[in-house]
């Protein structure tokens, strides 16, 4: 097969760096160019070596780099949405890493983040959960890749809500210090985070009105109660989601209505304990449990993932994969 | 004035091993005797070196090792029942740092535990947690000290539950390694905790019947719903506690109801945000913070303890001096 | 080409674990067979999720399981031996993990270790660095798979010693916890190891012998010292290498004979900058620096490895690979 | 006894806020002012909530700040000695944390930092290891408090320098990340230092000259080898020192020369095993142990201590102690 050309638009930042990794040992795309608003000049594989891209960061310039296939763009929200913008007017596909294609209500978007750049392009776009939207993503040229807690948070909450039993639900999670990315402050610094657990983003947190478009699309209704801790680890996160059951909870066991639900899914595990995020660093795989509460009627389910694999990088190149006909765990399996 | 004589009966433990570390350096009791069930002949300083308690572990004698004012016993429950009674028996007044005596309904301890060894001795313990149960605390001769979540738990609903104005709770809980113990096992190996965090003793913790009580006397009879996870930290614990208010929630902003109700707590701190584990760290307070979430109309309320401290030692400490009349914070502040 | 089968003896622990996953996915060898000790019948991805090798613990059965070609023996020294005896007597390759045939004088490995049960056997197993050995390996039926601190010195020191300029050396190496096993035990308990650092088995570390052994079959013919501390991290290693240099040092720049001994090397990588482990996490890679201390004349060098990859289950991989005439690097890159 | 006003410069840093939190509950002095050069106007214990100092930090203002008795300085090197020249002049009684009065030759200063702004003071200063200069530092109005590396090496080898054995000298430091300071850098950013180990300031640190000026202090004419380590924890650190002893070494066990070297040393404890810096964690104590490796003939010393305590903060505290007489423990037991 011809090689496909990809670049990644802001490499120098903890998840557009592992995509380059992941697309430069890709058995199909070739990476051609990496760049970057920082750190231009310098190699890849010195800023992370165990990443091993030896490829040098360059400053944008879409003359030159839009000469791909593909590309992957990992800029912050608000910066992200006028490259895509670019990138699409000149016949690329792109997987972007920022919220800006997410929301599909452009009042929403501008509620919690500020005004859109390029609102033409909302409806162009396809949330990229490919569990959930896999067909869709196939013929898209926009895909957004969604939040970290968003994709670990769906998965454990998909099966609930498309059974129609989620009445109500609060979303605990807990993610590794890598999802705050890679900016040196304060709440970064080792001596921080160091034996210490809090939360953050009291009581807004930016990923909640993501998770309730989603949860909405497969028929629940709710205003979620989401509340993000950062923690001790590196790379990791899991949702812990409290769900309160609507019409007497499901007519059968939980866990078979996630087994039934993920039967031939490559990338979700359905497991009886609780899951850990060790059990899935490093990879594209999203650990799932479900458990009925007797005493209180509740069902808990929880949702293991690599927040920079399955809640970022490996995400967004096992949407690449579907978008160009490719088997979809080629180079994240 | 006169030295006060205490014994510390299990103290090769975590728990036991810092409460007599506290009550070797107190300026008014004189720790006599510290005994352990494995390790006798070892001195304490030896196995746990930074406590420097220059004492040998002894094998329990109780003809000899009552010979004492005061007694905390570390042992687990089922074992500790017998010996809190042989010492009262005996006139020692005694702090148990177990489950046996902290649950005031025979049939619920019996549901949660096992059959209890003396429900005789029931009625006369009071429970330990000196912000609700001082004065009684004051004449007591068998303190039940709380669990380390009940304590963090219900001291950042307390408020909320005294207001009348809780109609449900989840409770999200996060602990540090040291509350699984001393215990050598796959679950406390440092590579299985490290990089880690997952949810455990879904969905029956058996701390559960006792937050239920205590929150019953505060005025709020609900079911909660509780589970702890294991975080890779050595000491420290947060809940997140997230209440669905009754009859429209509180009145006045929820933050100044924990005001008023902690004015003049020397243990309790009530912040603006969301608080950390580290800034309680080997110490005796907890942390608390309410946030009112608009778009849900939750609140969501965090503390934060020391496990190993006001979960557990300084806080037996605390019920000591309140026992014997002295300053409630000497040999904790 | 005609799959290879191989068997994984002693599954159970951390190298046997990681090794099987290895060869699960190696695109030759096909994994026939996986014993244990311990956990006979349960599942290998239940006892080790993340490494997702769905085959059952199975106790041993020579008769049955030596019917592989190749095989990687993961028992404790003396253990060890008696099995792969048995393998190599039935015509199986075998590469082993243990100490039992690092060590060329039955003599030192009986004043380190113990009577050796196999001693007939120590002249045919080749020492499995491939970047010392590589074409005995090729040709060998015994390969004894180095230790993982011997691995790292010797890569650090190799250009060295054969440039003929070690006079002495000082070794300090810094492990993560998975170099200690998993036995749960105080020693391994996370509240033992978090937050800490200290040596231990000073001064007589059993992986001397096997380093002095290889120098001087380099030519550097040192008694060395050599010290291991514990570091609360879960995978990597550090050793720090202190040359006082012979006959006034190397005539050239030290990082120039470094460059021009391992140019080609597919898995070791001369730095500038002293290497973290970090760096080669799950990888086969060795990462190494060396530097001049005006001041004192001595040369300072550093290598990093993944103790459970390049020092233990990787590193046994690349031996098979090349024991069989495939690509070094297959299935380890 | 009439309190002892004093005051510390520069407390918006890690050092210098742990001093103040021991000067803030010292029993005889009493903190009158914090300042600092970043955060002006923050409360000391919004910025630290686990100190709990409820002062404000305010801008350097000498006519106003320096009406004390007594000043911590914890500014960088090269802004120290201005302000502790000013207080001297005022008639101040200082112990500086900086860098900048622990050489006593002037050019040493000035080849391993720069030019000196006050090199008239150097001869007033003492160096402030109370174990060395107990008597000097009694009497004196600038104490250099040591480096936080000099301190645990100095406490590790001092006994074999006074008895006259070294010959040489390999010191291989191992440090928390407390240790790099409170700045926010990739180098102290949460997933830099995670599951990692690294050498850094090869092959010169700054820490070497202090360490050599006090071994020939004491008799030992070395040129040291150093080279530091960053650990993944957060206080802590450990030396190991590699003494390859002058004069065929100590004629008598080496323990035996420590616990006498050491007899009535409140801050030194001479162990049996090599020492963990968690036995010392926020505690004025170096932990030491020495061993004598029988194959090598070299001696192996350990020191182990808290960086921000002993290395820094506390040991502050000490030198107060001594220079206004009071218990040297006062404070920091």
């Amino acid at each position: 097969m011809t090689p496909l050309n990809v670049a990644v638009f802001g490499a120098a930042g903890y998840t557009g760096a592992l995509t380059a990794r992941l697309l430069q040992r890709h058995p199909t795309f070739e990476l051609r160019t990496v760049t970057a608003r920082s750190d231009v000049g310098r190699r890849l594989d010195d800023l992370y070596p165990h990443h091993r891209v030896p490829l040098v960061l360059e400053e944008l310039d879409l003359d030159r780099h839009a000469q791909v296939d593909a590309a992957v763009v990992a800029y912050p929200h608000g910066a992200a949405a006028e490259v895509v913008a670019e990138l699409v007017a000149r016949g690329v596909r792109v997987v972007d890493l920022s919220a800006d294609f997410r929301l599909r209500d452009l009042g929403t978007y501008e509620e919690w983040y500020r005004a859109h750049p390029e609102p033409a392009l909302l409806p162009r776009a396809v949330y990229g959960l490919p569990e959930l939207y896999r067909e869709q993503i196939r013929a898209a040229d926009i895909v957004a890749n969604p939040g970290c807690y968003p994709t670990a948070t769906l998965l454990a909450l998909a099966p609930l809500a498309n059974a129609g039993v989620i009445g109500d639900v609060v979303i605990d999670a807990k993610s590794g210090v890598s999802g705050a990315g890679r900016a040196a402050t304060d709440k970064t610094h080792f001596v921080t985070v160091d034996e210490n657990v809090s939360a953050y983003g009291v009581p807004r947190h930016r990923h909640t009105p993501e998770i309730e478009q989603e949860l909405a699309a497969l028929g629940a209704q709710v205003t979620v109660t989401f509340t993000a801790h950062l923690l001790p680890l590196d790379q990791g996160e899991l949702v812990s989601c409290y769900v309160t059951p609507l019409n007497g909870g499901p007519q059968e066991d939980a866990r078979s209505i996630y087994l039934e639900f993920y039967d031939g899914e490559p990338f979700v595990e359905v497991t009886d304990r609780p899951p850990g995020v060790r059990d899935v660093r490093e990879t594209n795989i999203c650990r799932i449990s479900v458990h009925h509460d007797e005493r209180t009627g509740r069902l808990i389910a929880f949702g293991a993932i690599d927040n920079l694999w399955k809640g970022a990088a490996s995400q967004a190149v096992q949407n690449l994969n579907l978008m160009f006909g490719l088997p979809e765990g080629e180079g994240i399996s």
